[in-house]
């Protein structure tokens, strides 16, 4: 069976080391110090590796089934479920207002890790669960707040979010659920949504389903839709649970993977539901939701990748093969361990640098989501930039890195024996929900770049340039580190730059530069949190603080991924600046 | 269900315009004018649409299963392979002697592409029979052929190898299985084999092993290895088949692809068997095999790349989502479709120049062993050089671009339903198989690159040269595809001179960029294919011949390989000439 550790030394790195998040100045930060962070990281590993782990392949092997209308989960999810629940990990960075920890967004997130990490379809029921929390507590009323927050902060009810139909994802303009309005306020919502997590189970006494439907009088397109509450049974006045809702599930899908969450589709037959924030402006209150999952995705998307190396690097180092070319290092065994190969190596680096720099960036991303609830308006505005890179380049890059530790284990990684085969099938979404990749891409350069007139990209671009001024007196640093984030940088810059002067004659070509833009600015912004991790690293060298191997590890990792994986910055440049024409040359016909 | 057509027009065209196959010389090549190839290509496709590919599905659901020691292949394979056995496609580059059609291996290469576009998995069972008839026929006694290759061509008995063991895949030095003399001449073979493709199933008489032991004798590691012959059912002198000989199916293996193939654990206890070869030189015959399966498994990674493909492009004409950003291309439909967002063209353009770069590639390199049979040593130094790259290239960009195709889909691509998922389990495998694409990577750099005193990478590096100046006079080629590979060229030829310098210093500087060697020169090679197939497209377009839509629309995606896809050159070569230290700076306990 796969193991799992959760890293701990490596996440109180990031968060002391280099965040410092106990002098932040944030409202509650103060009382996260190093033991604190610790003994709640190291809480959520115990449950993660003894509790969520083992259950990672029943849901795998078991997946989810539908029987009378009935959704059960595998054997052994409610019991974990209950446990998540009793030990207040659903609420640890909720409003304590309702009933939440109240910790930071940042917490959450680093928790969230690790329990994705030991079993992301069990994890999916809670993560949904949050996202829904959020875009009531955002947009709901006080009377829908005391409703449905309390028992969603607990997880005794779960959430989902309802927008794909059969014929429209991407393109929700072309929507089809009705809302009807009806004289007590609420509304009867009819239609059907596919590919909805969670959409139904076993876990919870009740499903809050928020659904995407055009009430009337709204228009076309997306400007026509609204948000609606829609629980599974009706909630009576006195809180008790009511009448069943007309709501159902009509199949499940026989995925690829994450077998372990249902993925449902649900039929709306007149259910009830209640509109959540302004109607016709349903777009707006799912993005809170959409934003937040998207990071969640990016998440998952380095956190699968995180467990899948850690079983590559088990297994290079127990697997007797070959000899090492510089002389046997094993000699009295008959042969030596894997992890003595250079290419063995090369790959087992290009995981390790990848996922520690992608941690960095999701926690770095979390405290800029912290900064900005604090009301820091440009912590906003980054976060607004960076969600698309965080969830189209850590997803991609993670499924690479979960393929790659497969790779490691040859044949026996094509087995289902050993787990490896699981972990790149479950990876495989990430890329793929919560809007496609390319669809990242897309909100990154046609929405994200420009908006409020490319002032966050700017002071992405400042932070990197006095970042750097203010380091480049460190010789060490300056050639390992500065000098390539220097290089990417100028890299994105130019890109940016080719998109300003080609992209007004034909948006194609800054469209057809999407995705490769976003991977080049992924690599500089790993760069640039690579760079900083090595300041901090070598500062707590110097100071004689911290585990000197652990931080020396960290500045050789840095420099790896400094001069193995940014030179990649040329190619997706090169690749930008060749425009539209190569890549819209043909007619469809002759695809 | 998915769609599949054999690329006939594509084949035809790198068949007689690039390769100009009738006129070369070889014996019996003559013959392959284009009504010909036509009619066998069309009949094979025919073949794969009707018949295998429905299948593929079948078996991917059903798989495989044991039943009291035997296998039971999925419903309707055993049909399908009486099908293919009665059409005489099994035969197709057999030697006339034994039964055979004898083709060039070109043509059997040609369609075994269609063949497993259609259905990967079914189509194994005829490709290991044919790399068990190739070792016979290149390594057997007189005696051998008449009693085994007759029905192996025909595929009435099917073949295997069996290299792997529990504890050893790629380090066959430390195998265990034993060879015992026996007074008749025979041996004894006892021990346990494991992934043991097509190891037993119920669609054939006789099951011929070809097995890997060690015989009394031979000394430490690979030098004692010998092959044997051991077939599941004795023969009798008269050909009839006799009693059942000590092999059995331990264990079928729980995959994450190709179901429809009986992945077998075999015991072998006390089996008779016969040496094949020379006594001790095992490895020399296995090798025999192992590079016709090398090169069957390149075939692997980008004939089911082909088949996702062709679906992906259909889905993406097929599916409307948003509109095209410089206005409304179906303005009568609720959206546009797919094809016309500039990301899916990226996408599609990505998948499509590999591929038809990567059938060239495959076609000439199956030429190199048509010539090389008929004697031409230099074909045979060129294709040993390149079979690593075939392999281990075709398979990582193969896998890359199923996974691209499957993204073209969105949540639907992850729907089992959809068969888009099959396809990507499916190939995964490739990569693993026949030497996983690490050992190709060190075969290239370890061995082949430095065989006959650089002979033939100098030979490969003087054909590049050679045809560049035999076309720099034609401006439309030079800047579109002769700079764009005489650049590519030059950042191999510096990672082969990188390589030379470091290598004898450290041997780890060599291997530490063995990875991106293999890529560097695969992108290279694969330049090269796209500037011949230019050359022969314009030519064809000059001189009138042809079809002008598909010969324009050939160039235009040469020239979107050339600008989008070579400038990765420079990316392996930084990274390769940054050396082992990054790699190898890690103790093995850092990790």
């Amino acid at each position: 069976m796969p193991i799992y550790e959760a890293p701990l030394r490596d996440m109180q790195f990031i968060l002391h080391d280099v965040l410092d998040i106990k002098n932040t100045g944030l409202p509650g930060h103060d009382e996260l110090d190093r033991d604190f962070t610790e003994a709640v990281l190291d809480a959520a590993g115990k449950l993660a590796t003894e509790m969520l782990l083992p259950l990672n392949v029943v849901g795998d092997r078991q997946g989810c089934v539908l029987e009378n209308g009935i959704v059960r989960t595998p054997d052994g999810f409610k019991g974990a479920f209950d446990a998540l629940r009793e030990g207040g990990w659903t609420a640890r960075d909720c409003d304590p207002e309702f009933g939440g920890q109240g910790m930071p967004y940042l917490m959450g997130l680093a928790t969230g890790e690790i329990f994705v990490s030991a079993n992301m379809a069990f994890n999916m029921y809670q993560g949904l669960t949050h996202g829904a929390y959020s875009a009531i507590h955002t947009h709901g009323t006080d009377a829908q707040k005391q409703t449905w927050l309390p028992k969603m902060v607990s997880c005794e009810w779960t959430g989902t979010m309802n927008l794909t139909e059969p014929h429209c994802g991407t393109d929700l303009g072309m929507l089809r659920t009705k809302a009807e309005p009806q004289e007590d306020g609420s509304y009867r919502i009819t239609g059907q949504k596919i590919f909805i997590s969670a959409g139904d189970h076993d876990m919870a006494e009740n499903v809050i389903h928020l659904v995407l439907a055009k009430a009337p009088g709204g228009g076309e397109g997306t400007k026509g839709i609204s948000l609606f509450i829609v629980p599974k049974f009706l909630v009576n006045e006195d809180g008790s649970l009511g009448e069943r809702n007309g709501v159902s599930v009509g199949s499940l899908e026989d995925k690829m993977g994450i077998h372990g969450n249902a993925t449902c589709v649900m039929n709306f037959d007149g259910a009830q539901g209640w509109l959540l924030g302004d109607l016709h402006k349903g777009m707006r209150a799912m993005f809170t939701m959409m934003n937040e999952a998207r990071l969640g995705v990016g998440l998952q998307g380095y956190a699968v990748a995180e467990a899948a190396y850690q079983n590559a690097v088990a297994y290079a180092k127990d697997r007797l093969q070959g000899r090492a070319v510089t002389g046997a290092e094993n000699p009295d065994g008959p042969a030596d361990p894997l992890i003595v190969h250079p290419d063995i190596r090369r790959n087992l680096m290009d995981q390790k640098s990848f996922l520690e720099g992608a941690r960095m960036l999701a926690f770095w991303g979390a405290h800029q989501i912290d900064r900005a609830h604090a009301g820091e308006a440009e912590a906003d505005g980054m976060i607004s930039l960076l969600t698309p890179i965080i969830k189209g380049f850590l997803t991609d890059k993670g499924f690479e890195t979960t393929v790659n530790a497969q790779q490691v284990f040859g044949g026996h990684g094509y087995i289902e024996e050993w787990g490896m085969s699981q972990f790149v099938r479950d990876a495989r979404i990430t890329m793929i929900y919560e809007g496609a990749n390319g669809i990242q891409a897309l909100d990154l350069v046609g929405r994200k770049l420009a908006a409020d007139g490319g002032k966050y990209v700017m002071a992405f671009f400042d932070e990197i340039k006095s970042f750097i001024k203010t380091h480049e007196g460190d010789e060490t640093l300056k050639q390992d580190f500065l000098e390539p984030l220097k290089a990417a940088s100028k890299d994105l810059q130019a890109a940016a730059m080719y998109f300003m002067q080609h992209g007004m004659k034909n948006p194609n070509n800054a469209l057809a530069g999407s995705y490769d833009f976003m991977h080049l600015f992924g690599h500089t912004v790993l760069g640039f949190m690579w760079a900083r991790m090595a300041v901090a690293a070598q500062a707590a060298l110097q100071g004689g603080s911290g585990d000197a191997d652990f931080l020396n590890t960290k500045l050789a990792t840095g420099r790896y991924y400094m001069q193995r994986q940014l030179p990649m910055t040329a190619t997706h440049l090169a690749r930008i600046e060749s425009g539209a024409d190569p890549v819209m040359a043909l007619d469809a016909a002759q695809f």
